[in-house]
């Protein structure tokens, strides 16, 4: 399986932890690999092995000079591209110069990330996927960024499980006196109301050249269905369907760093205008507050029980647990670092979630017998936009949101 | 040896880490299985399985409503007897509403403790042991709990182990001035002069219904013994001699969290009135201090090296750490997680420890080969105290003691 | 290896952590060994086996009384030579008394350390090594001790690495407007000029009955070599080269505490002369803080990246680290407690360290066949030091530094 992830160009950084030419180097773990990210003096991307090849030394460390990362023991200096530019402890005729290269994989920045691509180099796309998100000015999208203990799988089956929403991330309770739980949510928000009318959706599921369709559709009038339809983009990327129409859209990557963490990047945008303060990212409810340390691990975590509040928990939420994006970090980490799948038990409501463990064994299949996935080499089937749209019972899903699914 | 422990209900969780109906619940690991604890609408204990079946998730994070625990991430709601009341992301119909069922262990609340059942049904006894601290009103007791990193059996030891009584909780050093070590501890308490004359107590071990008798005896005059006896009570409890009749009386359960962890219990009670302030578990001296954090871990613990005051290991007492309780957790816990039993040196000291071990493996051979074990099965053989006695040198402990030994 | 290492006496301790007769037992750990040291009434040394021979109990949390060391739990007390003294709670004419010893080492203190000897009684060396840092009166010496997490094997090949001596230690950058790295450096300090203008030493390996001796030469004129000679005495010490003759000499002892950690002990000496207030280890500049709390870790360590300041490694020096023992911790530590020494790639500049493994394999070589080792036996050979000198190009650098390295 990881060696389909790395047929992807894969977000591995936020642009701003590399925000300038020559800024400090930066410490990424991708698909269980230590590797060192700089930038140079002209702005290139570098993406070494983290430890230089002479004595090991951890290039985190590493002074970032004209053009080049240094080792600061003995001074081996490296360029983006991994060729050595100096070796000032050996003779000027040694050999070892023209022969040691340190490993190096291509990076590039665009829609506010730092992409990186460890795949073969005879199947490297030309670009990353064109996701709406990266194709927005930057005024349009927030992204953020935060440290899951789990694996990268729960974190993607969370994101196409259109069944938990109206649950999980539920805002009020059975304990209201006088007044029942789903009577309740709806009165808060009459958009949650076909959430909290109908907990039980049916999912249907088709293959696409991005990944997958996901229609989750419920209840909404004796003539009529609420449809929240999501993609699943391969290797790791989701959507969530917006409330309505006008607001902006969210949607994950979910990167593995090794089989036991993931980075999740969360993209708030705007197709078509700015997005206003406090929008999406910026409030409180959506956002996930990260510890300032480098780490990004939330600053309400598994060691402090993720700030559960009881008292919030009987009476204004489900969790107890402040934020949309928390509320799916913690359900996923308690879950362990890689769920034992053999001892679930999945229902009708786990229809999405089967269909991706279908495909991306089905894509690993393809990789291992054919050498190649003709998926991930077109960027710009990506450009496709999730939806929440009630439809006459009669209207096909795919058919009656096309229009909103378009990007441009 | 499990499935020996498995036969005997076992204290899982102070009452008061539960205190009302609907309250939080609560994580409870025992005999390495990791449960969730919670008391439901009617005041009724459930014990479950950690993890829900669905998708494996925490209940910890799950929300204690009307007569069940649901699991906050798609809303399987759970009875204390583990049925599935509710799941609402699942068609009405769906066969799982019936089929699924979650772990469950019998429980209940009994002498300020919450007690789990966690073997086979079929031989479960009624209730659990009738411990005399279980039996006075909750005035008459004080029970605390705390970790102990370290397997039960070395608890055990330590709570039927006299010789170190004088030894390693002893007030004063041979460095006193113009005083000797056992001159200046009975100068300080002259109920501790038999434990400061003798040293070397000599032990009598007999077996009994509920575990063993154990006498041991110390020179008191030319005509009489000064006798310690305790009981130690299958599978974990064990009991300190009182140093005066009218003094409360102290004693333990050790109850495995799994080979490296204990819940220690702590029980001080008077038979036949209310403990005063600041008596037994109240005063310093005693009472071990435990983290707030839920944790139960002494505030004092290997990480600070128990708090250890040289001076006052110099000048006060044998270790220069605060509190008989501590001073045993200290202590058990130096020899690691689980001991190396096979690079001991026992002596005759070690008698009753000798004799414990040799118990237990019957304990256990008994039921492997018979399928049952017939002592645990009667509560009211528990009905028996610890005494410390001076006794005629013709006088056999066990009648000596018996009216002092026997609750009511 | 670690049977060649015994057969040498090694530093374990300095005096100062255990400062007066009686006073509190301090853990060490040597070899891979837990051992507990003490000092005795009479002010000896002894150094024993953690834990108790009786339970196990962990002889930190001991009492030190009259002569010996007592067990707190039952009372055995040892001497510094492991005879039991003492077993309070065995009958008085038990044969266990003297039938146990407790696992004992020889330890002597000198120096200004204490010393262990941890191999076989019939080799042992009658006192140690004679460094002259050993020899010196107190007031000529300052040594300082800090916890390195990695194998000593990377200390040592640090400390007879000339190579990095001018890259990682180097004071200025190659960004300091119109002036390139070198020059800048020689203009701050005329005495690294030579460093700074050839940072490709030639080395000179030779065999030596201590150990071997290194020369590192470098450029200095078009008639003159600059030579830094230092020496590696087997098992574990180095020094550096002085800038100058009146400079105090530094050198390291790098004991192994196990495969993955390793005591650095730092010592900064004249021969001639005491020590200035702040000259060597005072200062900030070679001194490596370490925390209060027994484990000499230091204050600046991995979990805090050793406090790097990019803007200092801009600036100021190569590395953003404060310290030149720091700079080289911290790159020795970066390498993993183990370097993978398969996959390193060494090159001219790395010929001390080849010859110096292929040293300690032939000791161990020579050990296993022959049961012995001629070297340590004197330890009158260690009485050398190491020399910084220009010299003629024609002069073999042994016989023109040799008054300059000979130890009165």
């Amino acid at each position: 399986m990881g060696e389909v992830l790395r047929r992807y160009w894969m977000p591995a950084l936020l642009s701003e932890e590399m925000p300038e030419a020559d800024c400090a180097p930066v410490r990424v773990r991708l698909l269980g690999e230590d590797l060192i990210a700089f930038r140079d003096t002209d702005g290139r991307i570098g993406v070494l092995d983290r430890f230089c090849p002479h004595r090991r030394v951890d290039l985190f460390f590493g002074r970032n000079e004209e053009c080049g990362l240094r080792c600061v023991y003995h001074g081996w200096k490296f360029d983006v591209s991994g060729n050595v530019l100096d070796m000032p402890a050996e003779p000027a005729n040694s050999p070892m110069r023209d022969e040691v290269k340190i490993k190096s994989y291509p990076a590039m920045e665009w829609g506010g990330l730092i992409w990186v691509y460890m795949g073969d180099p005879d199947h490297m796309p030309d670009r990353p996927p064109e996701l709406e998100w990266g194709l927005v000015p930057s005024t349009h999208r927030n992204i953020q960024k935060r440290l899951q203990e789990n694996n990268y799988a729960q974190g993607v089956e969370g994101g196409i499980d259109s069944s938990h929403v109206g649950i999980l991330h539920s805002l009020l309770s059975p304990r209201e006196p006088g007044r029942g739980f789903r009577e309740r949510q709806q009165a808060i928000d009459p958009r949650l109301s076909f959430l909290a009318q109908d907990t039980a959706p049916k999912f249907f599921v088709r293959p696409s050249d991005y990944g997958m369709l996901i229609g989750a559709r419920r209840k909404a009038s004796e003539e009529e269905f609420y449809w929240r339809i999501t993609q699943f983009l391969a290797p790791f990327y989701t959507m969530i369907a917006p409330r309505s129409p006008e607001g902006p859209i969210a949607g994950h990557a979910w990167v593995p760093i090794d089989d036991y963490n993931t980075w999740t990047f969360t993209m708030y945008w705007s197709p078509d205008r700015p997005l206003r303060e406090f929008e999406g990212l910026d409030s409180a409810k959506v956002n996930v507050p990260v510890l300032d340390d480098g780490s990004f691990k939330p600053v309400h975590n598994r060691s402090n029980n993720y700030g559960i509040d009881r008292a919030m928990q009987r009476d204004k939420n489900s969790t107890g647990i402040i934020g949309i994006g928390l509320q799916d970090s913690a359900i996923q980490e308690t879950m362990g670092p890689i769920v034992d799948r053999s001892r679930e038990m999945l229902g009708s409501g786990d229809a999405a979630i089967v269909a991706w463990r279908k495909l991306m064994l089905a894509l690993a299949d393809e990789l291992e017998s054919t050498g190649k996935l003709h998926q991930p080499l077109q960027p710009e089937i990506y450009r496709v936009r999730s939806a929440g749209i009630v439809l006459p019972r009669g209207v096909d899903f795919a058919d009656g949101a096309r229009e909103r699914m378009t990007v441009a």
